[in-house]
């Protein structure tokens, strides 16, 4: 390829919307461009990265015996109210009318399209385990897209779906998966790459992991802990509160508290500390619009994902009304009416005493409440955000460090939601009807390309890695007016072709500057510079985009130096 | 691959509802199956196929300078209304709204994009010609899918669009693009692919080209010339039609012609020929249901496809209801209301006299009408299905047929429409802003995957060839439980795996007639089969799917046979 006919402008001022690098990189260096919000198309440079993720990922799934299949974009709605998630997932889903007005979703995952490939020719126990995948368009209709390829309306995804006998199998199965997708994140230039266990969310099932890029730009927080193996998405993370409970019992008492509205205000009115308090957030649902209230200590936050898995259903912070019984400020869980409302107790509650809290009335507080003694026995239920300096699950020590990091891929163990929903049955080797088990994988190709570039970048411009680089070789001829450089430069870029080496060559009359601003932004791995002072002494500058390497070699020298490069580098 | 675990059931009774082979072939194969109506999901073979088949085209277009991007499936509808396509199209458009009520479209074809991407890059003439092409998946909301993968509403499709600086460099590039279309058939299996001149329809453009495979299953009709190297749509075929006009003018008559209501039978009762009439054929058409009558000789039919592009608007069949004016089996030109009606008459009635029509009144005709006597001077345009028979446009004989084929590929010289339209220009030399002109160029994946499954199959199965062929080679195991004989299958399986060679392998214990259907039904090129008989006399049995070997081999000589046979056929 020649530089000059690439399409794709390459510019210098960073785009005054991009808020992370990648994305201001990859419509710096001509990689893609905006179509609609969250909507891209790719030029070249892009669209060879992520073929070669693609191929990556292809080759890892067939390694372990996965196989390639093919599940349409448009499915009709039928499909998934099959499974009962036309109705329970929210408008993220994108649902409308064909010409017969038949209702027709768009695919932003295929869980429901996998079981219905497979569960008339699944149908004994002979023909377990199998694992199928695709590589496909998705449609997740976001309500906030962000970050370029971080966050997307439309995306290209591996997604993979393993189909089992029993929960061991599937177990097993998954550790495999799981390996194989450490090796996907390897070769794709992120080996640094950690996995967390995750919630499942609407996936449905229990076990599941993510595969975390460390990154201040991520989207997602992360549970690790400094003395242990224990990592976790902060959404699934346990949180663990030691309560000491010491001193004798105050009663409970009745303040007047004029102007405070927040435990915070409270606290410092009592001079007392947060611990000490109970705090009260409220929620509704979002199909009744009821309210959720809940106590939780006054240092600590309630963790969404646990509250709407508890429920089972989709919650938003409430809108307390003048008539609906609470008083914004002062709601406490003495005196309330529970028959009212759903009442919720977190756990950091638990063998607490002399706490303070919202009387139900305005303008006033408790002090001195103990939930066993004034409200009675109340389950305790895990609904908080664990904390930095928090206690660590797995090994109980003050150890948790809350990180972010992009999420790469995610792995899950389904069970049996869908299979028994849409009704896919096997006869075992009893002859009985079993329903089977189900494990997905997924991972962002886009994403992923663009947290390879997250990782590995400068201010010029993205560092590829040669597993994923758009092109391995980079030629520079300095002046393409000097007969002699541009002669050695068409020369060397020809014997390249002819061996089939992937070169991207720029012989554009232009300021060295401008060229080298070009070619450090399409991020090729190695560069080869042709200029008339290097032919003065018969030889060529190859430096390395990561510039661990810069040095002179012979001109006949050059193709046989660039070829061991490209395959130390690709080993 | 192990076919025990292959996902997907062969049988072998043919599906009810499948009226082409390939259809019935791939269903009964377990190469795909239905989501919706025109949407399928595919299996590995198939997905194996297709991606062989895209990476045929891959390779091709990269070979002419093609740079591949990629275009999103969902498109915002303000960049269909910049080229005027979302007004035009009809309901094979989806078109829907996103959460925000914003209208978007589902990508049925990508010209507007590939402008959207391109037009701030290539604003000077030192940046053409380029090409730059997708594979991505589209939808077309098509009101009658049929025939499998032939016709289906979501499909595959590469498509690709040049820039050019002048109509001369586009012809130069068109031809490029001509021949490396031959060689992308030629190398998935069909090279009998003949390429005829189209119709542009939706596409906008003058200049264009059909590939199309002849096949009686086929959708398009084709003129082709036995004298000379015509060969056009019936869409875009020009209707040649010399009348003698020998013998005296009669005059005018009206006739009373009770229970006559069709051209034939006011023939048959005047016992004249059909060509000694005037039929009137009435549209209406779709934005105002106004009434098109058009007249034409009564043995020949109307080309809709010419009259849309007259009118420049579509049409359907008109519906003649009491008060409409018209007289239904009595509608002729003479004492009609030309004001009242959109009235054309086709190039068939030039230079005619004598003809029977209808005279506008209940039961009864005219006959000995002259046009030009009658009527006075009207202007004859082309209407008129080229026939059987009938006059070739290029020759001049009487030596066109019309045969069936499938459009399996089409290049476009778009022109300026798109560009003018969405306002891309460029610098010229001369530092005037100039349009660029446009190609474009698309190939449907599975349609044609499906055709080479048309072209190549017995009724066992499709043969395909070795260049797509899910895999290379096959082996059968006859006797699994002879232990003699799976050790000799599974070793060369191994070897065959080590070695890299794309295998499946059949070791079911199962009868060898329902193994060799299912090999059938896969059309694997060559045929391993390892059985205790011929194990006796140190051999395998090697035979090919297309029947045209049949032999044995020494055991230790099978893997060197079968990978020349291989590479003969991939050559």
């Amino acid at each position: 390829m020649k530089i000059d006919k690439l399409a794709g402008e390459r510019f210098k001022e960073k785009p005054s919307d991009c808020v992370i690098d990648s994305h201001a990189l990859m419509l710096r260096g001509g990689y893609m461009k905006n179509v609609a919000n969250g909507i891209y198309s790719s030029f070249m440079p892009l669209r060879r990265i992520t073929r070669k993720i693609e191929n990556i990922i292809r080759e890892e799934m067939d390694a372990i015996d996965g196989q390639e299949v093919q599940f349409p974009v448009v499915m009709p709605a039928s499909l998934w109210a099959e499974s009962g998630r036309y109705d329970s997932i929210g408008s993220e889903l994108l649902r409308f009318t064909d010409r017969n007005d038949a209702p027709m979703v768009l695919g932003m995952t295929h869980e429901e399209a996998a079981v219905q490939l497979v569960r008339e020719y699944a149908n004994s126990y002979t023909k377990y385990p199998f694992m199928i995948y695709q590589v496909q368009t998705k449609f997740r209709d976001e309500a906030r897209p962000r970050g370029g390829l971080i966050r997307v309306r439309e995306f290209t995804m591996k997604d993979a779906y393993s189909f089992h006998t029993s929960q061991e199998d599937l177990e097993r199965y998954y550790d495999i998966c799981y390996k194989a997708y450490e090796r996907i994140f390897a070769r794709a230039g992120i080996p640094e790459v950690i996995t967390v266990a995750s919630d499942s969310g609407m996936m449905g099932g229990s076990v599941s992991h993510e595969y975390m890029l460390l990154s201040p730009v991520g989207e997602d927080s992360i549970a690790v802990c400094s003395e242990c193996d224990y990592r976790a998405n902060m959404e699934a993370a346990a949180s663990i509160v030691e309560n000491k409970c010491e001193g004798a019992d105050e009663e409970l008492k009745l303040v007047y508290t004029p102007d405070i509205h927040t435990i915070e205000d409270i606290c410092n009115f009592l001079k007392t500390p947060l611990e000490e308090s109970c705090k009260a957030v409220v929620y509704q649902k979002n199909m009744t619009d009821e309210y959720v209230v809940i106590f939780i200590r006054g240092d600590l936050d309630v963790n969404e994902t646990k509250l709407t898995n508890y429920l089972g259903e989709a919650v938003h912070p409430g809108v307390i009304t003048d008539d609906c019984g609470l008083f914004a400020g002062f709601i406490g869980p003495y005196g309330m009416d529970r028959e009212k409302f759903t009442v919720l107790f977190d756990k950091s509650l638990e063998n607490t005493h002399n706490l303070s809290c919202g009387a139900n009335k305005p303008e006033h507080h408790y002090t001195g409440l103990k939930i066993s003694r004034d409200i009675g026995e109340v389950e305790y239920i895990d609904l908080a955000k664990i904390k930095e300096g928090g206690i660590c699950p797995k090994c109980g020590k003050h150890s948790i460090t809350i990180s972010r990091g992009i999420e790469v891929g995610n792995i899950f163990q389904l069970g049996t939601k869908y299979t028994k929903s849409m009704g896919m049955q096997y006869l075992d080797s009893d002859g009985n009807l079993q329903y089977p088990i189900m494990g997905c994988y997924g991972i962002g190709v886009g994403r992923l390309a663009a947290s390879v570039c997250e990782a590995h970048h400068d201010e010029y411009g993205p560092i590829w890695p040669m597993s994923i680089a758009p092109w391995h070789v980079q030629i520079c001829c300095l002046r393409a007016d000097d007969s002699e450089c541009k002669g050695v430069a068409d020369s060397l870029y020809q014997k390249m072709l002819d061996d089939r080496m992937e070169v991207i060559y720029d012989d554009r009359n232009i300021r060295p500057g401008a060229m080298f601003s070009d070619a450090d932004l399409l991020g090729v791995p190695v560069r080869v510079i042709v200029s008339p002072r290097n032919l003065k002494e018969g030889v060529c500058e190859i430096v390395t985009r990561d510039k661990t390497v810069s040095m002179t070699v012979e001109v006949d020298k050059v193709i046989e130096t660039v070829k061991n490069m490209i395959e130390e580098r690709l080993k």
